[in-house]
């Protein structure tokens, strides 16, 4: 495939609109003044749309100032239903042959120089692209983090990393204020999971060891080392960690330190026992709480920070 | 020893004062209105207090306002000197043989019911102790994260979670705004360091798997998780990765394949090839700015991201 013109396209489409990730997609896109084909075979998918796009539009006009008019949004059904699109994101089930399948199914639809971007959070590109025949290199990993009209992050994953389609979705997310990271190789869970991975496997460690409740245990994070990773990551807050000489005097004096701290972490076993202990925990800290009302304060903290952050002059990439 | 009288103790003992904690510590007490000994053999001790406490003071009127009067610092060179304190902060050197010294020296110098809390962050409490002689039990683990001024958390350790003296802690430092979080049982990191240590080891993985560059880690930290974890701790964010079923249909459905996750993560052997990448990471990353200069530009980042939170309305514990 060719390298596409740098313009914005007109019309995205954004498959398996009517999950959490997909409306969030569409409500973004929509804001940037794209028209947006929404497909999912859910019922009510309009519905859906249309209420997370007026509590979504409220943050994002504050966050992401645009002039563009917002975009209008199609809903329909099916893959075939999508009409003449300029890029696509696939949001289908987390499922390998599904997502398989509907990507196929999206390559053999679309231009072959149309970029088709999947929100897969741990499948391999490799795995999915299997049963592409026309341009597998056009389909690419392009994974948010939730909420993804919120938070900055797109993880790319490539055929290749100089690959143009990648090259493509870096200036086109880059041009919607958006993050992207391309990685160097695929990996299972990309970056942001395998850390979310790393602190979810010693947060549940340390419940099973007795050390502290789910509720003690999320609150030590979001007490110390939560803020701190909003502002700088771990490779520069480590060197920090280092006092005036940095990272080197810190890895020549406590190197030793964290590689025998490493040793002790440990993989805890999700016994039916355990299991029952941390869904008894997030109930207790829910306190009566929805996922919903839970994920709506999650949105309007995660603005009211991402707001200051700017505001803050601070620039976490250095 | 017997609970101390709840009211707040009028003069504060830091031990270890010049250090980065140290000092950190000195400017919160001193804002809250005690008096404070400062004690340290370094050079210059006042000299470093006082541009300290001047840049704090600033950003901890914004974040905890207090209509007491800063108290006056006084600065002293040898324990012996510290004179009559109603708390000891120490912030010793991280070695075990040193902290025990300092400890059991300030165990035999001080009344038996004066809580002495160590800023230590991933010795064990048992271990520190050992030469107390007068009154071990009052002898705590009260571990804060840097910046202490800035961040809530106070991670305390005691001889049994129930003891006068980590009941004692508690309310104290519950009283200056903190957040502290009592240990069940001791662990080497306690919580806030053991997810540190677990975020680096996969942080670092990644790099040397070629997966992506120091900054791209970092990047991909702060434009994604790292707002999250500001927010919502791992457990109550897994919760809301589970849909309206929350965790318990995360952990039935999608359980299995975080432990393949898990699996997955791997211990880096830090090589002198790998630690010269890091080194230069972090050196691209600072491009020309001191470590001085990235402390600053965290704790700005990190005070307006904690007013913001404040704001919000946001509880972060549930």
């Amino acid at each position: 495939m060719s390298a596409r013109p740098q313009q914005p396209p007109a019309t995205i489409g954004v498959v398996g609109a009517a999950g959490v990730v997909g409306v969030s997609w569409v409500a973004m896109f929509r804001h940037h003044g794209f028209d947006v084909v929404a497909q999912d075979p859910a019922p009510n998918l309009a519905g859906r749309i249309e209420s997370f796009v007026a509590r979504a539009e409220a943050a994002l006009r504050e966050l992401v100032p645009s002039t563009r008019t917002p975009g209008r949004v199609r809903c329909v059904g099916t893959l075939s239903e999508l009409g003449a699109v300029d890029y696509v994101q696939e949001n289908a089930p987390e499922r390998e042959e599904l997502k398989r399948q509907v990507l196929a199914e999206l390559d053999a639809l679309l231009p072959p120089d149309v970029v088709i971007g999947s929100s897969t959070s741990a499948l391999l590109r490799s795995s999915l692209v299997r049963d592409c025949r026309v341009a597998p290199s056009r389909v690419i990993v392009a994974h948010p983090f939730n909420p993804p009209h919120l938070l900055p992050l797109v993880e790319l994953v490539g055929a290749a990393p100089e690959d143009p389609a990648v090259a493509w979705a870096t200036a086109f997310f880059r041009g919607l204020g958006k993050t992207p990271i391309v990685l160097r190789r695929e990996v299972v869970g990309h970056i942001a999971n395998r850390l979310n991975s790393s602190i979810y496997r010693e947060a549940v460690s340390l419940v099973e060891q007795g050390v502290a409740s789910v509720e003690e245990v999320d609150a030590a994070m979001t007490a110390g080392p939560g803020p701190r990773w909003a502002v700088f990551g771990p490779h520069l807050l480590y060197h920090l960690g280092g006092g005036p000489g940095g990272l080197r005097h810190y890895l020549e004096h406590l190197g030793p330190s964290q590689v025998r701290r490493w040793a002790d972490l440990r993989t805890p076993e999700l016994t039916p026992e355990l299991c029952a202990e941390l869904i008894a925990g997030v109930d207790a800290a829910a306190a009566g709480r929805s996922v919903e009302d839970l994920e709506n304060e999650r949105d309007a903290a995660l603005l009211a920070l991402l707001r200051a952050r700017t505001g803050s002059g601070a620039t976490a990439e250095g």
